[in-house]
């Protein structure tokens, strides 16, 4: 009979595999030019994307925890480091791009190398260790499917500033022209003191997720379903982007520098707004859930529509006992990437997970009594902590595992290459 | 015998012309040269700022409610709006140091003229629009407080940019060398379900502070008296800004980006710290509270230190009750211009009024059911509620009618020039 | 009977007051206020250009000559150096608009002990030291004249820069309406090998006019005067701005980039052109010279009108033998300080000196066997031959003894604050 | 017996051939990945080169000559112009990099496109259009081999800003260590009445080598051959960088922004200077000329060396008589690709083709009596007539056939990346 430990590491095993699987998956559609640019400072190359990862695990479980490691390439603890300042120097971010080398398949052998180190390690070191690592990995395999993510983001806005036409990252991608929306409507929710945060007892959560705390909330209203682009497009004909008194002095400075006039990809056409996607450019469907947009144009929207965002807790009081559906990149062979109109995900509120990050009015801060992890990993997020928004509930291609009530998403809020889109709420 | 509306009526005449006169007090030590530049683009230079508070009695006071009301230039009113989009349009804020004319004294005169229609508009008008106008001018001086505070601040940077020495905002200011500070001790608060903001019964408040509602504090604790700069100076021979762990992220960026070593306006000589003081520059005393450090730098030396800020909420909680005493600005003649150490305000919690304005960890978001004033006065605080940290307390140059426990100043985290100083929390 | 001495010490004290006292007349028109601000990178205060040009007679006059020279404040030798490395440092020339001490009031005085010390200086230092610095007085007072037409540049820049309206320099200067211009008409210049540069036995000129040399200038024709702003509102009539085959590459991009459509000043009004003056806005006249033109307007112009700049070498061969009409601002009661049309100062080629600095085809380097002069004074013009353009003729803010026919100004191509403008020419 | 005209197409085409092919044999030692970043915004992507040549040859000589012509890809004309305004829209130069598609293998079809359209055109059009193609598939083969060292010198300075070490060009390259540089010595030049220019019956010529015409040259003398990096290197010892009286001040302001201490590509190492070159990093030698300098730094040189550079009249004149030694990039297989000490070109002149860029101290300035070539063609050089300077002689990586005494090519003064260096002249 298998032991426990025995099948721990082979539930490991297979997670890595499929995560790591995944991750090439995703990149595989693209050409060896296609992964070395960095369009914004805040972007990353596909490439980079693809060696970071491994560099997680090759920094945090395989040089300490595996005494025989040897590493592919000594550069690499420097070229791959993103932001850990603990673990040494690392390249300046904004120079990712002028990276020819290594090259796609030198970061593939890389991974490959990281692949077989991790399996090896999982299959034949010591339990203790394995207990050790098995958390590391678990940390690891999240952190790469926030790549994943980062990885479908970026990729989206460089191919829309590819000269001469944008390049599709898929052919034939389907697109749900009959799906219904249901009309908007409100969910009253009573508030009182509520849980907020992750609950130890229901497997990973990334630090910032804890501690578990009480929080008392107001009886409030939240949307029914997310934002469609229909409404947004009746925002932006009733002069939105063109009434000061809708925005927050900050967003209207930048929609002004930056001349914003609808939200990022669209563009306007003879027969209406377009969008680009990943199946190219195509007419932006009413039923659709409005993507791309900042918490500025969030906020504005929502004042605009005599209604506000919700807080985090709000959001979390309300999606606490949904089930998260899971369809998205874990199989990568359907998946929608981008979103699409009125999955029905509970009969009240529907749109919670999986479809568009919805920007809270909450900025991005530790929970109390909030407490560091040691050593590097202690990075992960709290240093993040200044100047960002929280985003809840994931989008078209956030994977499967990442998607859970309690995640806190965060960007500063001029940010729009991400999928993150709008729900309404308001007092009671 | 005197109507309620008569002693009113008088009442808010001499209050006027109390915090007017201040505000000239204020100025009347800097040359006309003095009042012209902008040595940084969220600074003003004083002459804008004499002109821009008058402008707010004429706009909001005199062109609604005097019939009679005539202009002292038409031009005003564009050139000395600060960001009121409702009014139209305004001159834009980083060339306000280009503007030479009107002059300084085309500026005494528009406040004279002012002066008058206000004093008379009080004096004259009916019953009903005294009432009205009443709310406005109780407005219209603490927003003109706020200016004397501002004034004070940009010209204490203009006169640390002038090249070639610094002058002086005046000569032989007390320095109070022989006070004692008590040792660091804590303050444990129960917290609980604690009632924040402000109490529509005790007198004026801003918007912001609106409306009064319970938050859920858990128990922490509090230390009984700001940072001191010795403190501060131990943090930085630690090697506190050489350590990024101890840092945000955006706030050690902005450490390096700015070359940061020590608070805006000192200086390291041979015999120790210096700092630039309303009388020139002078030791900085171990005693004394530090102050012009940003949000990132009073979060990284509570980090150090092993604690962390207070959240606003916690703040007002500790503070409440505790009396703010006032000496400051309304009397000019022994205003200190810089905080002086250990003001004892109440036994148990010192220097939580009008020593420095006290950082914490809360973001400057808008409370549950606030809701926007109709019009132009309706802008005044809400759009800035986005990308910035409250500070809380009141410094040694606010005045004394500004300085409230529920009061909730705010600022950018990487902005220093205001007189910003620390006081640690932590957990219970 | 006079010596020669005495007559020259006379002569050289009568001449410094003179020109000293012009500087004071330009300046006497502006407000405390204006002095202050510096509008541009380039350009200065009006406070600095009055304090920097005693400065140059302090430093390379009284300190190494006169022993018993006490400075007025030796700060002033730091803050008012413009770029000579050799003297010291320099206060950085960007932030000059942030000094407000030392006051205007200091500045008068510092001028008055200059002034003092320089006039005692003449009348009793010995017959040695009196010839080493009457050359150096010189050469202050054509450095003087400079900065009174820089200061008058700057303030009109500034003017133009002011919010709420354009202050007015003066009030009432004369606009003569009614002159006639000649048409256009070419002169025919024979060439060969012409003398360029200064001759010896002709007073003073700067350094970057020696040494006097041949050149071989091949047959070519010059416009009979300036290009009138009717012929340039030509150019802009028929898309000159619009199109790129008319301009260089530097200046296309330029263009695009300052969003540039006609000189600088001017304005499209219902009625037409109209141009800021010192007089204030007033419509542009057809027959008045076009100033405020850049190199590269220049040079598109001339394109576009089938012809091309003179070189400084054709300009200076055309322009031998001419008389060089003074009439400017050593007389500031009468002063012109705007162009006027139709200036007949010779039969054939009118227009060319005192009218409008005309842009050539010359890049500023130094003529064959220049050398540079020992000390810092030799800092004077050379370090500067390096990506401008020469321009010949002298403006009608010149002042009077800063005109003659070798005279070299130089600019860079992209500027167009000064009284530039146009004179066409071609191949024979 | 074969006509002529038969053999002008027969040579044609086999000149056409092996330029083209030398492109393809310099690009095939990169990566694909190698070929997509643009470091710098006036340098452009490898990938890029190879379109932008193609291109040339598609628009100017197959779509007006060839009727039967089908372009590879419509949108091709719009995304490889470069700077041809007459031509159409162009793609904004600095972001040359984030294109990723068209691919690298769709570039390579894109030339085998065009070569075969363009062998085809000039075996089987008529004799009139032959003759009319000729010239123009010339002037697009010098342009090619414009490009040829245009991407040499691209994909060096982008592989110095690889992060994680500097990916070799090539490997094994050989280095001469043990030649020997004469003396610096001097050549006196008689100078008079110089002819400068093409002369029409010596073969091709860009436009702005025209036309042949006389300029007087003062007697001047010339070293004999190039600095060396030796020599360079005292400059530096002796404190070069930090003597603002040695540098222009635009020099002065970028040495100090730019932070430069030493040309482009150098280190120091506890060895002494070291050196990138397409071999990978390697010590400099004292005999080797010194290259990657900008013009501030070859001035500043000859300042500090008592002498000055060349006019480039001076230098032709000087060069005029000397063969021009051809070993260059025809023969890609011996090609150096880094300049060598002591090629004796001639007994007393040496290096003055083929070993650096030579600086002069000329402006790129049109010659007299220049005329525009009709259409987009003559947008080649006149356009870029202002802020550059005239390089002379030709460099290491320069293809033979762009070898010749009239050849101006021209920079920026602040621009090193291209293989620029000095050689110090004199007067008389």
């Amino acid at each position: 009979m298998e032991t426990d430990i025995a099948a721990a590491r082979r539930d490991t095993i297979r997670r890595f595999e499929r995560v790591r699987s995944t991750t090439d998956a995703i990149t595989s559609r693209l050409s060896d030019e296609d992964q070395v640019p960095q369009s914004r400072p805040d972007a990353s190359p596909t490439k980079w994307h693809r060696a970071h990862t491994p560099w997680f695990f090759e920094e945090f479980v395989l040089a300490p925890h595996d005494p025989g490691y040897q590493r592919c390439d000594d550069r690499y603890a420097y070229l791959f480091n993103s932001y850990y300042e603990a673990v040494g120097a690392r390249h300046p971010r904004a120079e990712r791009g002028l990276q020819t080398r290594p090259t796609c398949n030198d970061v593939a052998a890389f991974r490959a190398h990281v692949d077989t180190a991790i399996v090896g390690l999982c299959e034949h070191t010591d339990d203790e260790t394995f207990a050790a690592i098995a958390t590391l990995i678990e940390l690891g395999l999240h952190h790469e499917q926030q790549h994943q993510e980062l990885a479908l983001m970026d990729v989206k806005h460089l191919f829309s500033r590819n000269p001469g036409g944008n390049p599709h990252y898929r052919e034939g991608g389907p697109v749900r022209r009959d799906l219904a929306t249901p009309p908007l409507g409100w969910v009253d929710i009573a508030g009182g003191l509520v849980d907020i945060g992750h609950d130890p007892t229901h497997g990973f959560a990334f630090d910032n997720e804890n501690p578990r705390h009480t929080v008392l909330v107001d009886r409030f209203r939240i949307a029914n379903r997310l934002t469609t682009a229909g409404e947004y497009a009746e925002f932006i004909a009733d002069g939105g982007y063109d009434r000061p008194e809708l925005w927050l002095s900050d967003g209207w400075f930048t929609a002004q520098r930056e001349h914003w006039s609808a939200p990022l990809y669209w563009d306007r056409s003879d027969e209406g707004w377009t969008a680009l996607t990943f199946d190219g450019r195509r007419p932006v469907l009413d039923a659709e859930p409005v993507v791309h947009v900042s918490h500025y144009e969030a906020d504005a929207f929502a004042r605009w529509a005599g209604a506000r965002l919700a807080t985090e807790f709000e959001w979390e009081a309300a999606a606490a006992g949904l089930a998260t559906v899971g369809n998205l990149l874990d199989d990568i062979g359907t998946d929608p990437l981008h979103p699409c109109p009125a999955d029905v995900h509970d009969p009240g509120l529907r749109q919670m997970f999986g479809d568009a990050w919805e920007w809270t009015a909450s900025a991005y801060l530790p929970y109390p009594r909030f407490r560091i992890a040691p050593g590097a990993v202690g990075e992960y997020n709290v240093k993040f902590m200044s100047g960002q928004m929280v985003l809840r509930g994931g989008s078209a291609v956030t994977p499967t595992g990442h998607i859970r009530s309690t995640y806190r998403n965060f960007f500063a809020p001029h940010c729009r290459w991400m999928f993150s889109g709008i729900r309404l709420a308001g007092d009671a």
